[in-house]
């Protein structure tokens, strides 16, 4: 059996409701994630693939995020009835879901369109 | 800002006590990602190194478990006072840390020389 050839990390961080910031899971269902697995079990992709749960992957104002590795892909507001595209077009046939995909000027940086300044 | 040069995941799984397969953190204090924290911030990567919980790994016989994307080397047996080693040669110097890395033969398997088949 192979390392994961791709390891699907969905943010799982919660913060208190009116959070300027916002959260990931605000319910904290792991719902995501579980849309996730479950499609990666109906695909029978299970020794290859994980969907993991992560702790805040501090993109926050652009959640739900989804980082895919090691192709390093960055996803922002995705919800379960994304899944199976995800799953179809960037697994299955190494095609990026580029509507769902994060700008790079949006990605690790105090400030971009989305949210405000943190400095 | 450039997306995270390195992106270490540290298990936070937590499992019952007495669970044969174990956890890698079975008190639940998140403080081996604190020693990363700590570590990177000392050594004013921030920008560019993010120290994120994950939820299990699946690599629970040989925890506490950390995964680092995008290069996808697995550590095994983890303690506090290895973070700085790793800081200093895998993320500094490139140079993972051999003492610590997982066999590939260990990951991914339901059966290896530390674990009962689960099959």
């Amino acid at each position: 059996m192979p390392k994961f050839e791709h390891h699907i990390f969905i943010c799982a961080n919660q913060r208190p409701a009116g959070n300027p910031r916002g959260c990931c899971d605000s319910e904290g269902l792991g719902s995501l994630q579980l849309a996730f697995k479950q499609e990666i079990s109906r695909r029978g992709l299970k020794e290859t693939v994980r969907a993991n749960k992560a702790g805040c992957l501090d993109q926050c104002e652009h959640g739900p995020t989804v980082v895919i590795y090691p192709e390093g892909v960055w996803y922002g507001s995705v919800k379960a009835e994304d899944v199976a595209e995800i799953i179809e077009s960037h697994i299955v046939n190494n095609v990026p879901v580029a509507r769902l995909m994060l700008d790079g000027e949006c990605i690790n940086t105090p400030s971009c369109r989305h949210k405000r300044s943190r400095e």
